[in-house]
């Protein structure tokens, strides 16, 4: 268990860090029960990054590494885990069950790791009242009447662009305070609001850029 | 028309400068017609930057901007889509036709900007012969064949964990330079090979420590 003054100690990781979490996480729960231990050299080989940049990063939470030795991976995993918020259920509301709604909605990775898809909304009267994942599609004219007795922690934005501020602003309003943003704008939001983007376009992007730029160098 | 010379700079952009060209070029994009001109200032109040940001970033493709006018939308659109390597149509191959495989395969808005997915492959005999969004779904065994005669620009992995780095190495092997990495692991690449990850649960993560910090802020 963490104390009261390591909890504390959280904001003052610098973000570098914090966006490293996931990926050590990641890569922890996909070692199998057999692998007790782990260097700083294994965990750099595996992701890219020296063993000292992995010692450095993992020296904020604690000194749980044995010189020498390395890390317990079980011990490693269920630390990032609690620094993560991984040791509760968040509570998630879908809105927008177009395409990537569906799937997402019908993705069982999310749910594994404690996030539960309480509510999907939509505003096609068509499809309306089905059910996705167990989970039924909602008019989203019911949406603050539905959060009032049902707080969420996370609400999940696949609408289309033309509409997506609007229904975060009416998500923010009523009090969410984290937002999983998959339409392709850039929501505004208040300070105490924090926004998680996939911009899925953008990334397909990086890759066209690239094929572009490799091209020439070789034409060069 | 972007100059010759001008290409060749492209490899002197600062990596963020590459990384925020997707962010403008989806903001120019979702502006209305009747939208001519930008000045830095709204740009930057758009996209959360500072207009001198906006001006330095810019200043990078040649100088398209005019004093105390701004920059012409599309003129600053086009400059941009050309730089993304926009201007050509690129081939995909989407491994995989899960949950997740079969969302991105039905999601139109990649196909509206030139990324056109000509085959789908997965290893289930039961989804084999199926078809998604008019593509028909092909057993794996055929990967190799198939790309020979019909070389893709873009491999989009969306596999399970455990079998999408033996994915990558046939790809790779096959001649893909560009791999779009949906599966939850760091995939293991050539230097001349370029991966762009989407790790949907890292980004999760994300939220949660926010949210628990957030509530540890509040409680202390």
């Amino acid at each position: 268990m963490m104390t009261v003054r390591n909890r504390r100690k959280m904001a003052g990781i610098p973000r570098g860090v914090i966006s490293r979490l996931p990926v050590y996480y990641r890569y922890l729960s996909g070692l199998s029960q057999a692998h007790e231990k782990i260097s700083s050299a294994e965990l750099g080989k595996a992701l890219n990054m020296t063993a000292a940049q992995i010692r450095s990063d993992l020296s904020y939470f604690g000194s749980f590494g044995l010189h020498g030795y390395g890390y317990r991976v079980d011990e490693l995993r269920q630390r990032i885990a609690e620094i993560l918020g991984l040791d509760r259920e968040y509570r998630l509301v879908l809105i927008g069950a177009g395409n990537l709604g569906r799937a997402l909605a019908s993705y069982q990775n999310f749910r594994r790791r404690g996030f539960v898809i309480s509510a999907i909304f939509d505003s096609d009267p068509q499809i309306i009242g089905e059910e996705l994942g167990g989970v039924k599609i909602r008019s989203i004219d019911g949406l603050e009447k539905y959060l009032k007795s049902n707080p969420c922690d996370i609400a999940v934005i696949c609408t289309p662009r033309d509409v997506s501020q609007g229904i975060c602003d009416r998500l923010v309003a009523a009090g969410v305070k984290a937002i999983w943003n998959f339409s392709p704008i850039h929501l505004q939001v208040p300070d105490d609001v924090v926004v998680e983007h996939i911009h899925l376009t953008d990334s397909l992007l990086h890759l066209s850029f690239h094929l572009r730029h490799r091209t020439e160098s070789n034409q060069s």
